[in-house]
């Protein structure tokens, strides 16, 4: 008889989004004509740049020719992308990074649990918390922890706790762990990782033999020169780390799906028998064997995001929105709020007033003002007591979103 | 130290078609004005059809004001699609299938292979031989199967043979297994299956709790009414089978990407506490966790595949590859070849004169002819002195390789 995937069993309660859907559901529900703004879950809501439209068009006038049809394409992505990527996203940058170890693929989520794939049992895994709930959940499911305790928490999964004490950027563990999950600018704190912190990763990495998983989805958000937008601008990073991005956030593709991991041919991983293998073999024949190439049409939207005009126009989407989270904050701060994140990254993290748990301040500020954050608890027992806003709306939105705050939570005693 | 996932390391050889396009690179780098003409891989050729290109033009326009913009969507695929979806291919046969249990995605090459997520260890898999690649590979990766012997053959795999005698449909197991991989109309043979042969395997499932993954890339290229479109035109089906769908082969979508998978809510696995759970919750939480939905753009594009201008377009592009098929078959009958398949599937299956192994062939024609096709014995141990020609070509194209074939095997002289 087919046995199922037993691990499946000992997931919790349903992915965080999901949830928060279901209340906001039941919300309008019950009140149709409420004004719901939502500040929840990370997407983007801005138009797709004109250059990105204008060359998918084109793509789509290609396939309805004979000599323009493109069919299957190469499983890791055209090498007219790749080659863009290694150029503008890395070589600009001073990282070596070459275009065959570039893999375009149509989300960085999916390439987050399918990396579980190539890896085998028996790892210990460090997350952050809070922290994105893919990470866990995609352990979970292959079998790398155990049962959940009451607080959510799974076992042998080692926490790295991201507070206000260290800054969110947790200490490293005093002990060996084997796959370690970054992700700066942070979901959802909104924090970024100096270069002396990542060193310091990088120099665990070598000295343990981890491998690091560094999520670099929100790295378009960066305002500060200082802090780095690759974990490749790190001495040493090569031989240990894989980077996942996204067109999701800065080119506003969280619909029209395009995103890359970065393998570097450097980086290993070890067999039972204690022999090293590169991780970029095992990555290829995953991708050829489980995966048939992003959309041709969709890649040659995301090439347009290199060109002159393309690179303004993501840069001015970019700009749009940090003036969002600059507003967010602003409103949040005079209000008294101790407010995190928002500077280099789309999401600002604030503490709710007077003690009050993640979900009831949800729950109030969906009843109260028709607005919608995220929990911090969603992301890990850490973020109980924090909230996560998100800057993706439109300006009159989040300028609607903050009046309806400052009126509501200036009648809380704020602590 | 990161452990590697060691199932990897028990891989054979490169996945079969990069194989063959490593061979077709070293004749054509060699032989640079080498017309070469290629019937290997199943790639379509004919440009998208003009009602999906109007649709996808739309959409991206869409994508460009921010009444129109879409972001993330439902990871299961857009209401639209999915509604239309089970009127056309399923309710429209007389298949109770409801749109809740069609899940959306980008290929269905990722699908079986990522179905493999949701079941456990210690399943005991039935393949047929030659089969495509991936069912095989993909269960390598996650540890079903021991070391493959000399001949390629996995230990631990059951091997069902499909031969000329058995009409390439092969004898059920005497002995029960737990999940069966079907692929009707059959790559690579061509072969069809009738309802009765799946009612025998659907009562199979029933008798053992057996899992058929059943593959149904190629329905849209039956011409025989009387031959089954999809699986749950056996009664019983519901319980036991879950089918994979594509846009690829009939809408020309292979560098497009959009293709489905279904699976009824009746379908269970058991736990390991013998315990029956529905896979239909448990693919959702896969493809929520693990997935974000296909290109907002793309699925209007399949949307339209099913407007009433869409569905003679498509049709016409199924017809336009059967009449290619027609003109191999008859061409390769009068040379006196064994032919298979071409009559209800866009493969042609074709006995190598004289013995001749699978890659000898491959060989000989690609030297002598410039024609590229797909040998046999990639497909497994029986596939051995067969040869696959596929049809999707241009008219001009198949027509040039079947008078190189005729000029060249006329001067073989054959069995």
């Amino acid at each position: 008889m087919a046995q199922l995937n037993d691990h499946y069993l000992k997931l919790t309660a349903g992915y965080l989004f999901p949830e928060i859907g279901r209340r906001v559901n039941a919300f309008a529900e019950a009140n149709p004509d409420a004004p719901i703004i939502k500040l929840g879950i990370g997407d983007v809501t801005e138009p797709l740049p004109p250059a990105i439209v204008e060359a998918m068009h084109t793509a789509v006038d290609e396939m309805a020719t004979l000599n323009g049809f493109h069919g299957y394409g190469p499983e890791q992505g055209y090498g007219f992308l790749r080659e863009l990527i290694a150029e503008h996203d890395f070589r600009a940058r001073g990282c070596e990074i070459e275009p065959d170890e570039i893999f375009v693929s149509d989300g960085s989520k999916c390439d987050t649990g399918n990396f579980l794939d190539i890896l085998g049992p028996g790892n210990t895994i460090a997350v952050a918390d809070p922290v994105y709930p893919v990470y866990v959940d995609t352990n979970v499911m292959v079998g790398n922890t155990g049962f959940a305790n009451s607080a959510g928490e799974y076992d042998g999964l080692v926490y790295l706790r991201s507070t206000v004490e260290n800054a969110f950027t947790p200490d490293l563990p005093d002990h060996p762990v084997d796959i370690i999950y970054l992700c700066y600018p942070n979901n959802p704190t909104g924090a970024t990782a100096s270069k002396e912190y990542l060193q310091r990763w990088v120099e665990f990495g070598h000295k343990h033999g981890s491998l690091i998983l560094f999520d670099a989805a929100y790295q378009a958000f960066i305002q500060d020169p200082d802090i780095p937008r690759s974990i490749y601008e790190i001495d040493g990073a090569r031989d240990v780390a894989v980077e996942f991005r996204s067109f999701s956030k800065n080119a506003g593709f969280t619909g029209t799906r395009c995103a890359f991991t970065v393998v570097p041919k450097t980086v290993t991983g070890r067999a039972k028998d204690g022999k090293k293998h590169a991780l970029h073999g095992l990555w290829n024949r995953r991708h050829c064997t489980k995966f048939n190439g992003v959309s041709y049409i969709v890649q040659r939207g995301a090439e347009a995001a290199y060109s002159d005009a393309g690179r303004q126009q993501v840069q001015a989407l970019v700009d749009f929105y940090m003036v969002n989270a600059a507003i967010i904050r602003k409103n949040l701060t005079e209000l008294g709020l101790a407010v995190y994140g928002g500077e280099n990254a789309p999401y600002v993290w604030l503490q709710a007033p007077n003690g009050m748990s993640s979900w009831d301040l949800f729950d109030k500020l969906l009843d109260e003002t028709h607005v919608v954050g995220t929990p911090g608890s969603g992301f890990g027992t850490a973020g109980e007591g924090f909230f996560r806003l998100s800057s993706f709306n439109t300006r009159a939105n989040v300028e609607e979103a903050m009046r309806r705050l400052r009126e509501n939570l200036s009648l809380t005693e704020l602590a």
